[in-house]
């Protein structure tokens, strides 16, 4: 079962919170007998990024104590994507968020993968996962990608919301019009 | 065929033995020009132990020397999955251990993928082999996972387990209000 | 949907213009904590643009600065390759290039697979994609790959650029020989 | 199509030349920023060398030019393995080292995997070919491997080789006692 299942009325979404480890990453962390750790993304997911801060779309990256990712590998990370990272956030840190940025949850968008997103999955206006994610998080999604994690989930992820924003702005152009007209 | 194929009295498992290669990482080990070794794991499955240990159940790795990682590598997976790290363990060693700890094999379960690991899966309460091991292993365990090696093969057995131990503690509460009542 | 989907006569390729990253890579990008970044290419891949050079068809790779590989990598694969590498090429780049080597579009092939190959998707005598290309891409080619990028889409591009050499050649010499005869 | 389609009578193996690039490895090289380059084997796979060198069948590593493993990686690989390693090897020079061995090429088993392996593939008493190969490949050989390559290709031909060697087996000893008795 992939695609949208969410029914309640398109809003047009005004930021959109990424996990990095699940998400952003395919979650695997590599380990050298040098010491260093490594992550992989794909640039088909930054471009993705890039689409949506086109359109103002902000993003935050999540970084979650459960999926450590090291310091120095998650500020590359926010440097390369041009996305403010975020450490531990759960509902109520995104409370604190969006009233700093006079958000409502329905503007914003969330892509977690595991049980740690849950809470954040049900609040968000627009929710997606991963296909590979563990049941927990497929089961409290609105939208369950065809991609997997780390490899073309946030690109799919943006063109849908990118894709609800036309609709949506389609929409209030109508609107106007039948309110011109009668 | 995926999922359990046991038909014994389930028992609340204390214990997991993991192997490392071929179970915590997909059994890839990568070389570098520079005289580097390299292995990866995936940080749902190293949620998934994280998961167990908070249910009391201890998590330990086991490495082998058919398999080798290197010594510097295992201290790191040791380190960052807060699990004790074993060097070829068989049966006559997982007898040894268990008396230490007065377990039983019944309150064991074993995830392996190779021929090396027949035994233990034989004897253990519980077994679970990742989805790409090798036909020997396939047909030795009681659990085949929908995951490979090294990409959530762990996790999913470790779901499998908490599963089984909420049913065996449920069963417990019914046989007690029985009692009570009859 | 994958295979040839073009209708126009076939003409002889002379130049492969090859996107790097999602072309010749995957699109993969390893960050290491030591601050180093890792690109992934396959034999295969690379065996195949050596095909296509022993038939006298020049290859060129494209980097773009969306998708940016750094530059000490990008010259590596230009080495490793012996192709010369072009930045941030578009249709009129491709034209002045085409001027300089007395080329027409239909004489080219270009491999991509992003929103900022389009163009020179629709503009080439004969497109390709990698199957695991975005939505956007797949839309505008003319060959879409068995093979994911960086895991055989150059190699099988490649064959059939060879392929389709083969068949103008074939009906060329049949043309001269009905010509001969009547 | 996976599987054996050799239909000729089944000779005791005695050795196995093993392609590197595309074989042992799954053909991809990484390139670092730092200069540096990687490639991966899988611990499936060089059990299944341990398996083969157990039961007297010698296994050596074969690297061609055209797919180039730096040196420094093919010694990491052949010492690793415990296997010789050979540069470029066509069927004139597999002739000079079976006539040095004793060996006839029916008792010579061959994993390969693109046009170069082309003419071994051919000769050799038993050829096999990852799932994964290109075309040129997969046409040449009498055994497709279901796994791909660098990802138990080399475990599955390894076992496929110890099963014939056993069929090999009971077949002479069910006509010694044939023999014996009439």
């Amino acid at each position: 079962r992939y695609g949208y299942f969410g029914t309640d009325k398109l809003e047009a979404i005004k930021l959109l919170l990424c996990k990095v480890s699940g998400g952003l990453t395919d979650g695997q962390v590599y380990l050298t007998t040098g010491g260093e750790e490594m992550v992989s993304i794909n640039t088909r997911d930054t471009t993705g990024i890039v689409m949506l801060q086109r359109e103002g779309v902000e993003v935050m990256l999540l970084c979650s104590s459960e999926t450590p990712v090291s310091s120095s590998l998650a500020e590359r990370l926010s440097k390369r994507t041009g996305c403010e990272l975020l450490q531990d956030v759960g509902p109520g840190q995104v409370d604190e968020l969006m009233r700093r940025k006079g958000l409502a949850w329905k503007e914003v968008a969330y892509l977690g993968n595991d049980e740690v997103d849950v809470d954040c999955l049900n609040l968000a206006g627009l929710s997606g996962v991963p296909r590979d994610a563990p049941v927990v998080a497929l089961n409290a999604t609105k939208y369950v990608c065809h991609s997997p994690a780390g490899h073309g989930a946030v690109r799919e992820f943006g063109e849908h919301i990118l894709l609800l924003i036309k609709k949506a702005k389609s929409k209030m152009e109508q609107d106007h019009i039948r309110r011109d007209l009668f």
